[in-house]
């Protein structure tokens, strides 16, 4: 039996830090990064199967007909959308899967993956992520305001995942991730697969009689 | 409301370095560690409260009767319990309570502490379990060979725990066992109840509605 990795999902509502948390937490370990598949075309600097897999709308639709996405999602006229079989080929070989994904995205996951582990990554207080919002956007206050109430919205999304991370300092954060993955290689359901697999004979038979 | 600390029992067959593991996390943390009573006779250097509680068998059956241990169990002619109203008042502190018992009474404070975190601690391996066992005790092969059954046998108790933690070195099972205190407060179930603690009104209120 082999060994099969963990998927960790890490999202949370725009601003919080998805993106500074995975990089680093990426930096720090061998764990994958899940690459979306997009038709839309690419930018300078961006490459293949590393900023993203590029496809052709008809090669997109074609996957979407073969069940080969975790989740997808129309955005400004492009599609978006996680593969499985990647997905799936990585968790075979044990590794650890690191999907960086808005909220909306996260819960399709779930329907398909509910075992998937599901981090929700908070910004250090409500105010702060006002002050993120802003400072990133060059939007109007009107559609500032949209931004403010649906971030506000979709933190009530809190209760459908595993674990949530204040992400009060990129270093804490990433920390705690690191700690959310240590502990669950560690539960007992995935180290009984552990043990099974180790030639320990004498645990293999006591453990399962 | 008050945060609510976590139980941590460090549990695992006899050999597998409980009393190791739990005084270097100590050494490591400000957390907890339950002191057992017991009826047992002080022995030079130990202290009242530190050690030990030490109980008459009279107080100790008024413990029993009112309910006040988690678990208990005679061993050779004396008395040994879980106090539950220490436990509890350092849990209403919002504390890391660390609990260091033996299989079967760790499989007694769970009935009535089902929330708790119960981590098995194992031997890196069962060779290395026997040697432990070998090395510490001055037996008979006879009751030797009792107690490496004995330990084989309460492996398969580990189905009962939320977490196994090798023991292959001091080190790297501390920080295993901190790794999943960590992840534990991470829970959404936990953070609920910080946040809702959190003077962030916002979050509050967007939280549960």
């Amino acid at each position: 039996m082999k060994n099969k990795g963990i998927l960790i999902v890490i999202s949370g509502p725009s601003g919080a830090g998805k993106g500074t948390v995975c990089k680093q937490l990426l930096d720090n370990n061998t764990y994958w990064l899940s690459v979306s598949a997009t038709t839309r075309t690419s930018r300078t600097g961006e490459e293949e199967g590393k900023s993203y897999y590029f496809l052709t709308k008809e090669e997109f639709n074609t996957k979407i007909e073969q069940g080969d996405f975790l989740e997808y999602a129309e955005n400004y006229g492009n599609m978006y959308g996680t593969p499985r079989s990647k997905v799936m080929e990585k968790l075979d070989e044990g590794q650890v899967v690191i999907l960086e994904i808005d909220i909306q995205g996260a819960l399709k996951v779930k329907e398909s993956f509910p075992d998937g582990i599901f981090i929700f990554l908070l910004p250090p207080s409500m105010e702060e992520l006002k002050h993120r919002i802003i400072n990133r956007a060059s939007e109007t206050p009107e559609s500032l305001m949209t931004r403010f109430k649906s971030a506000y919205k979709e933190i009530n999304y809190i209760s459908k995942y595993n674990y949530a991370v204040i992400n009060d300092t990129v270093d804490s954060a990433v920390a705690k991730v690191e700690s959310i993955i240590t502990a669950e290689n560690c539960r007992v359901d995935r180290m009984k697969e552990k043990i099974l697999d180790s030639k320990e004979g004498l645990i293999h038979e006591q453990l399962y009689d």
